[in-house]
C-alpha cells in the first residue's frame, strides 16, 4: 500500500529561534520522525506549506484539497495545526474524494521539544490510514474521529466527539 | 471501546542502572507514554511480567495467553520484547481467542533513551487494535502483520512479511 | 563552600503552553537540572522573579542587586535572560559587593527543549563561582567574562570579549 | 587559552546497540555536546581510546599519561569512565606534569540517554580547567577534587572527599 504524507506545518513542526526567542518554521521534522519510528511503509512526503493553522485561509485550504485530489495514493495523511484541523477536514470532505482515506493529525507540543505528542500521533495516523474505509478522519489523542463528528476543545486541548 | 494493555517488559521498558552500568527493568513507562501521547482511550493497563523476551519461556508465554483470555476487553495490546514477539503471537493464535483483536508491539530502543521508536509504535498498536478484525497481529515499523506471516530480521532489526 | 542561586527567569526557564502555543514561565527548572547533574554542592536556591530579561526594568534590577547583597553566601550564581545579562552584571558591579563572587548565566534555548545549552551553562557557572576571585562575571559559551569586558552579539547569539 | 580534550570513552560515550541490545562505543559525543553548549573555547579534541574504564590497564593508563605529556596545551580535560577515574588521576599526578592543569570528568548516565549528567559535567570540567592552578583534579557532581583527596562511593555513585 502506498501512502502520501502532505505536510502543512502546525505545532508539530515549530522550532525555537534562539536569536529572536520566537517559534518559527524551518524544515519539517517528518522524515526524522519516520526514521525514529523505524517506519518501513511505502511513503511519499510532500510539503504543501509550512504555516500555523490559525493563518490558514481559504486559498491555503484549497491547496491542501487540490494536493489530496492530485495524489495517486488512496491513503493520505495530512500533518496540520490542531486549531483549524477540523475546518480543513471539512473542506476535504466537501471535495468528495470518494476513493480516498484521508487522516489529519498534528501535535499539541512541537516535536523539537522533549515532551511532544507528535511521534505518538504520527504512528497513530499512519496506522489508521491503512485500515479505515475511504473517508476523512482526524486522528488525535489515540482516537480517530469522522470529520463531521469532532471538535477541538480549546479549554482542554483535547479532541472530542460531537 | 475498551482496550487492555498487557505489559510484559522488553526493550521498551529497559532502563540504565547508573550504579552497575547495566540495563534493567524497574517500572513500565507505558503510563508516561500514554500521558505524553495525550491518549484519551478507555484503557486498563496490567503488568503481566517485566522481562527480556529472550528469557520468556513456555510458562511465561502461557501467562500472557491466560491474561489475554481472562481479559473482559476484546481489544488487547501486548507490549513485548522484539526477539520472541512472533513466538508469543503464535502462542496467542493457538489459544484461539476468536472474538479478540490482539496486537503485539515493542521497541528497538528503550523509551528512556532519546532515540526510541517506542512512542511511535505504541501510537500505532493502539490505533490498529481499534480497527482490525479479530485476530493476532504484530505492529512494528508502522506496519501490521498477521501473526503467521511475519518474522524479525535479526540482521536489520526490521519486521518483514514472510 | 556555600553557594546561592538567584533565579530570575530568562530563556533558561521558558516553557511551551500547549493551549495558547506561546512560551511562558511556570516554575524554574533549576532543581531538576541540579538533580540531573548529580550536583552535590551546598546550595540554596531563591527565585527572585520569573521574567524575560527584555522586560526587566530598573526596579527589577534593583531587586536582584538587593538579594545579592542580602545573601549570606559569598558565592552567587544568577540565572538570567541573555538579552540584558550584561546590564544586570553592570548593576551588580556598581553595587560594590566587594567580598562576593557573582556569576551570571543563562541559555539560548529553553531547558525544556531537547537542544538546550542550559545544563552545560549551569555546570560552567557553578564551577567558575567556586574558584574565581571576588567580582562580577558572565559565564556563557564555556567562557567567563568580566562584567565590563563583555557583550552579547545579537547577530550570532554569542558572548564576546569587548 | 588553548585547551585539549583527551577522550577515553567511559559511560559518557556509551550507546545502545539496537541489534544486540547491548551498550557499546561508536564515536565520541563530545563534539555534539560542545555544539549544544555553544562552546566557544579554543579547543583541540583527541580520541586516545574508547573503552570502559573497568577495562583500562596499565598500558592504557600510560597512553593517557603520554598524550597528556605530549600536549602543547597547559589545560587538559580528560573524559573518562567513573569507575577508575581516580586511578588514572593518580597515574597522571605521578607523571609530574608540573606546568599543567588536568581535569578528569565523566558521566553516570550515557549522553545518548535522556537523563545524562554528561553535559553538566563537561561544562563544569571545561570551566575548572581554565581557572585552577596546575595539578590533577577530578570534576564530578559540580565539585572539583584534588586527585589524592577523592574516591568514588560505589554504593551511591557519588564522588566524595577523602
Amino acid at each position: 500500500m502506498k501512502i502520501r504524507i502532505l505536510v502543512t506545518g502546525g505545532t508539530f513542526d515549530k522550532e525555537y529561534d534562539e536569536l529572536s526567542g520566537r517559534l518559527y518554521f524551518k524544515d519539517t521534522h517528518v522524515p526524522e520522525m519516520l526514521a525514529r519510528g523505524r517506519c518501513r511503509l511505502d511513503l511519499t512526503m510532500e510539503t504543501v506549506m509550512m504555516i500555523d493553522s490559525m493563518e490558514l485561509d481559504d486559498g491555503g485550504r484549497a491547496a491542501i484539497v487540490q494536493r489530496s485530489a492530485a495524489a495517486m495514493e488512496t491513503a493520505i495523511v495530512v500533518t496540520h495545526g490542531t486549531d483549524t484541523m477540523v475546518e480543513t477536514a471539512s473542506a476535504l470532505a466537501a471535495a468528495n474524494l470518494s476513493a480516498k482515506t484521508i487522516v489529519l493529525t498534528g501535535a499539541m507540543v512541537p516535536y523539537a521539544f522533549g515532551s511532544s505528542d507528535g511521534l505518538f500521533n504520527l504512528g497513530s495516523a499512519l496506522s489508521f490510514v491503512q485500515v479505515l474505509p475511504p473517508g476523512v478522519y482526524v486522528a488525535m489523542n489515540g482516537q480517530h474521529f469522522h470529520w463531521d463528528r469532532v471538535r477541538k476543545n480549546r479549554a482542554t486541548g483535547v479532541f472530542e466527539t460531537l
